[in-house]
């Protein structure tokens, strides 16, 4: 069989670990060379692909391969753009076709999460109805870990421990000030429809008196008497209060503590907020002084302090996505299988596109307390493995040494261009 | 001479290195216990001195003590009380000389900013008059960078650093994201009246396309036109815009961005939401997607990055701060000299407390671009080796191992209880 090329492609938000399985794809590819040719990156996802804007990564240093494991973002640019159903757009997967053809490519590895792999899953079966198969192997990434079967999402560990440890020193600065100063402090996390960030905050403390006090799960609707009575209770006991809250988190009718009323490109609506709207219903109702602050992007772009594990994971995912291509498999995703909790142990498997597309992993009710406002011992035992171990990336002039690509252009071969719809 | 007890108290807003100075003074009084006795904390600062709830620290570990270093927050607790002026309330400074006669304590090392360096003062000046005369020595720090005569303030280095890699690490994200995402990203920083952290944001680029591509800082009035055009100008030209925002930015009339109408016990204004303002105007005006972070605490409170420089200089002013009280100084503060850009070096001088009181260092207009949109080569020049350097926290269980003190308290002496004002 002729050797033919890889494509790889970014999708969806991104984290401060997706270059790190670029780096697991690109490395193995180039292990493999009697097997595999050039790995090609879409430029800003499978946008690039759909206008043959290839981005041809051979020309980068191993150098430059090697540092994207500790550089966060997507070094080649990712997309919010959900193809269309089979039946609504199958120009899209002709065109994404097209151009594997003109350029030879065998493989296409899909970083991203529910929605990517869904993308991945019908690319493989309308590849080999037009008579051009193509090797479709899913690469899993998301902050959110909603992606099911894997025991995690890459990306995932190192929010985790972000907010973690936010939590763990905001509240070092809060008790220290309490008495003369602000009393309530919340910190609003990532996490749309499940609360696996927020959770991730109680990892901060264990002793009832430890921040952080109050987490607020999309998973739980939120009752504001039963959450002022809460506050009110904590600032008495401990002297202060910490609250973790969910971007998610909403009211028993479906309604989101701050709906902006925006939607995305996935029709997803745009959030932000929810810590305000907490904090003025402290200062309102409780009167005590409060301060919020909101981690948006930095959470799930601090590559300074990512997990070792995440990373090596994310790595993982990414070299077994090349070797299972390699192996002859196909429409098939690289997952994490937890062995043991503790000591914790993994070890990387495989599951079908099928079975991950489009289907969303909530977070179980037993990781939550049952008052709603914290995690079990379950979930502590599920969480705590994901942040272990530091993986400092290098520093030159007191900054991250991060990488940027040279990010050469591979010579379009279509006559055609593609307008996106 | 017989052998006198020392006092540290902790004042105002903590930072991620206040307890590295704390340590400073408690070590290098250790080592002089021939002529320091014990080393005493006010609770809460000032407000447990006022009440006598004072903390031994002999009772903590060589370990403990050592450990303060790299823990962030105010150990001994920090308070935002302001003692009034010596006309208006006395009483607070007599009570303050009765506590220390009453433990037998001839130092008094305090731990703050400009305002504390006022009641240092004047503590020093009421002793010798009531006939009981103490060693008053400040130990400068403030994430703010205002105090004067010293090169920089212990506690700003690190904020500095959080600030540039934050900038730096969501401008990875969103430049990724950019086509068909968020195209306006904004960090609101703190700095009240000094744009000092802000122009830190300007560090994480050095290229006009780097992001941060505006900062908006208190020292230059808000223009909102001009600002919308800039962000305009930057999305077409590099695909996104990464704008920092001080909380204190303000429009020409001195109203700033935020102005929530809280006041604090110092009497400033509390503020917060400055990014928010910002994030609806592009909306409104520029209809770009956007994304905000507000920092808040995690900035002052981010131990887990902080400079070493930061670290080394703040456990510096604290030995010195020891080290000039036993040289017979008195109504002094350590301060930091620079001799040097590059390579930075530095030393520790001193001043006097009469100096330092009251007086805020604003930052200089020749930091500030002509446009008033980033910072100089000399603003650069200045804050660059300030960042240099990591020091981690030692880690356990994916955490870091931040130390908590057993806080034995000393038995009280006085029969009268002291009601705060």
């Amino acid at each position: 069989m002729p050797k033919r090329n890889a494509l790889y492609a970014q999708s969806g938000g991104v984290t401060s670990v997706i270059n790190a399985s670029a780096c697991g794809v690109i490395e193995t590819a180039r292990q493999h060379r009697d097997r595999i040719g050039k790995v090609y990156a879409g430029d800003n996802g499978i946008v690039g692909v759909l206008t043959e804007d290839l981005i041809d990564t051979s020309r980068e240093s191993a150098r430059t391969i090697a540092g994207l494991r500790h550089t966060p973002g997507g070094a080649f640019g990712s997309a919010r753009y959900k193809l269309k159903s089979l039946e609504e757009n199958r120009t899209e997967y002709e065109r994404i076709i097209e151009v594997c053809k003109a350029h030879n490519i065998g493989y296409f590895f899909y970083n991203g999460g529910g929605d990517s792999m869904d993308t991945a899953h019908k690319l493989s079966r309308i590849g080999k109805r037009l008579g051009y198969p193509i090797t479709c192997i899913g690469v899993p990434k998301t902050v959110d870990n909603d992606l099911p079967i894997t025991d995690t999402c890459p990306g995932f560990g190192s929010v985790a421990k972000y907010i973690a440890i936010s939590t763990q020193e905001a509240a070092k600065d809060v008790i220290s000030m309490a008495e003369t100063s602000t009393k309530v402090f919340i910190l609003e996390v990532m996490g749309r429809h499940a609360g696996w960030i927020a959770a991730a905050g109680g990892l901060a403390g264990s002793r009832p008196e430890d921040a952080p006090h109050i987490i607020l799960f999309p998973e739980i609707p939120f009752n504001r008497q039963r959450f002022l009575a809460r506050v009110r209770c904590c600032v008495k006991d401990y002297g202060y209060c910490v609250v973790v809250v969910s971007e998610g988190a909403r009211y028993r009718n479906g309604q989101f503590l701050a709906d902006t009323g925006l939607v995305d490109a996935f029709g997803h609506k745009q959030l932000g907020g929810a810590a305000t709207v907490i904090a003025n219903m402290v200062r309102d109702k409780l009167g005590f002084k409060f301060h919020y602050a909101i981690a948006d992007y930095l959470q799930r772009a601090a590559r300074h302090l990512a997990s070792a594990t995440d990373v090596r994971q994310a790595y993982a995912v990414g070299k077994a996505a090349v070797e299972l291509a390699l192996a002859g498999k196909n429409a098939v995703m690289p997952v994490i299988v937890r062995t043991s909790d503790r000591p914790y142990k993994w070890s990387i498997g495989s599951t079908s596109l099928g079975r991950v597309a489009n289907r969303e992993k909530m977070m179980p009710r037993r990781y939550i307390t049952k008052d709603g406002f914290g995690i079990t011992a379950a979930g502590r035992r599920y969480l705590e493995p994901l942040i272990q171990g530091e993986d400092y990336p290098p520093y030159r002039n007191g900054l991250p040494d991060y990488v940027t690509l040279k990010r050469v252009m591979v010579r379009k071969k279509l006559k055609t261009k593609f307008v996106l719809s």
